[in-house]
């Protein structure tokens, strides 16, 4: 079967329109970040207060230096396009570049921008639409590896810990791909599905889709999403889950996350012991050999000291590598997954 | 928020085009079994082998007769409704009956039944449709008492167990609700929630108005999808499970079925112990007190023998009674349910 998944050409420019703060814009930022390579522009409104620290670029200057693709890069409130960003992005689209957005208003219900899309050939790629034709699951087991981050909540580091590792495996020469489940995860890899985004049959079909066979001893390092405990969410990590089919899984947490976000009543964020079984039990109903890795943990409201301390009590308690991604990096975690990994 | 839940009007025609067989009669059949009340005709193609034993309407005779909706109840080969059906159904709309259908292909998107339908005002149903504007799930401890079924597979007999039980709460006089998920359940009921067709993120949201609040001494008897080990569909069970807040679930089995259906793999059957762990686990984050009320098996490939010895012994080994519907009924299961339940 056919699948036309998502794909974005680099290099980038990022657009930021006057969004009011840098939380606004953080898929921008996240771009930027990961992909520095990538980007190679960056275009916004007079007053814009946010700045990425890329080269300010003209629709000209851009054509000039090559970009292919512009990056909206931000989540405006009400996830619609402002009204007085439309035309500025329509002389982009009207200069031939593809434009990729992952608002709620879609990029090609705005009729300006598919105009002037429609007369260029460029692309309006909205990132938060699955493709057509996704298939059901049928659990074949792949070749190649895989590991998925999982987490006690939502936003608690699954993405960052995803690209940190991958990161990290590809320093040491391991080949691996970091395969995105969700919007800002594919504007950084320029590819993947929008997971939280399909019709409810075929998240296992599309997890699956995401991560196709690959070379023995490939590492897809896959973006987690919800967490199996989060009482709105958790259909979309079940199905991740069980259609990444994970040699391995991360655990990833925030030490200041006491209760999980966005529910109400008592919902406690759950002991990571209790996350980590679980994961496990439902892993391996479609790959019996799952481990845990390690527990990757945003400490970031913690001092050194106290950050230490934490880290190694869990350490001792799980018996499994535990770090912050940011203070410590992924190589403890990397060293386990690749003794232990079969 | 207001949701526009899926409702059918009763008394029902029984449309059934000349369906080649009981087997893709199925939906019809249902609704003419569990709801003889509602279903006062049918109406059939020439030569149509399929006899729902109905009086044989004609859209005079079902004007005369107080129709109000005309349930297509088939799943012809494909999806797609038959050229030849649609002359009749067209009809039918144009006499102002509304129309209702499970189908792949949208009744709205076939142009004759809309304009039809746009004339006389009538409604075209399509059940897989969700509705607009469904919630995230919140979690908020809901009023009222909830069973749900789940399974070691699909179809093994969730729908029939959770209106078996249903009917067995009504004849006792205890106030119950059938909460239909899927598309012949939601024909049945009148009403619900296509739960596998939503958006991924909406599964729980769905759930929860699924069943609402209610008082204190109801309960609602919710047909469950799926299975939280089946490597298809596991998103959905789970999603429907944390947004039922069930206080209790009963788990559905096919002696026959000794491999997941539907995969590539070895996907033995889970074992009927693992499931109701997986799925007091699951449940008990969103209701604590949620406890397994009995074991409802599909047994018609046994004989009389047979089937009494695999059932004493599985009761044993679970200590939960354990029947077949159809065979035993689920008056033991009640017993046990309306003892137990707090």
């Amino acid at each position: 079967m056919k699948i036309t998944k998502i794909s974005l050409e680099p290099p980038y420019l990022i657009y930021l329109g006057d969004v009011p703060d840098m939380h606004h814009a953080k898929t921008g930022a996240g771009v930027a970040y990961w992909r520095p390579e990538n980007c190679i522009g960056q275009m916004r409104l007079p007053d814009c207060p946010v700045d990425l620290d890329l080269p300010e670029m003209t629709v000209q200057g851009a054509k000039d230096a090559g970009v292919n693709t512009i990056i909206v890069g931000v989540a405006p409130k009400g996830g619609q396009i402002p009204k007085n960003w439309i035309p500025q992005l329509a002389k982009l689209a009207a200069a031939g570049f593809d434009i990729a957005a992952g608002l709620h208003t879609k990029l090609s219900d705005t009729a300006e921008l598919v105009t002037a899309a429609n007369e260029s050939g460029a692309r309006l790629i909205d990132v938060r639409m699955p493709p057509a034709d996704l298939p059901i699951a049928d659990g074949r087991p792949r070749t190649g590896k895989r590991i998925l981050t999982v987490g006690t909540d939502c936003a608690v580091g699954k993405k960052y810990s995803a690209l940190a590792l991958h990161r990290e495996l590809q320093r040491r020469g391991v080949k691996a791909s970091f395969r995105a489940s969700g919007q800002t995860g594919i504007m950084i890899a320029g590819e993947g599905l929008p997971i939280d985004s399909v019709v409810a049959d075929f998240i296992s079909g599309a997890a699956e889709i995401l991560s196709p066979d690959n070379d023995d001893d490939h590492w897809d390092v896959i973006e987690g999403q919800g967490s199996l405990l989060n009482p709105s969410y958790a259909g979309v990590s079940l199905g991740l889950l069980h259609g990444s089919q994970p040699d391995a899984i991360i655990l990833c947490h925030d030490v200041e996350r006491v209760e999980t976000e966005g529910v109400v009543g008592h919902y406690p964020t759950p002991e990571l012991d209790e996350v980590i079984d679980d994961a496990l039990r439902m892993a391996r109903r479609t790959n019996p050999k799952c481990f845990c890795a390690g527990v990757s943990v945003n400490t970031s409201s913690l001092s050194d000291f106290d950050r230490d301390n934490y880290l190694s009590k869990l350490q001792s308690e799980l018996g499994l590598p535990c770090v912050d991604p940011l203070a410590i990096g992924m190589s403890p975690i990397a060293n386990f997954l690749l003794k232990y990994a079969s």
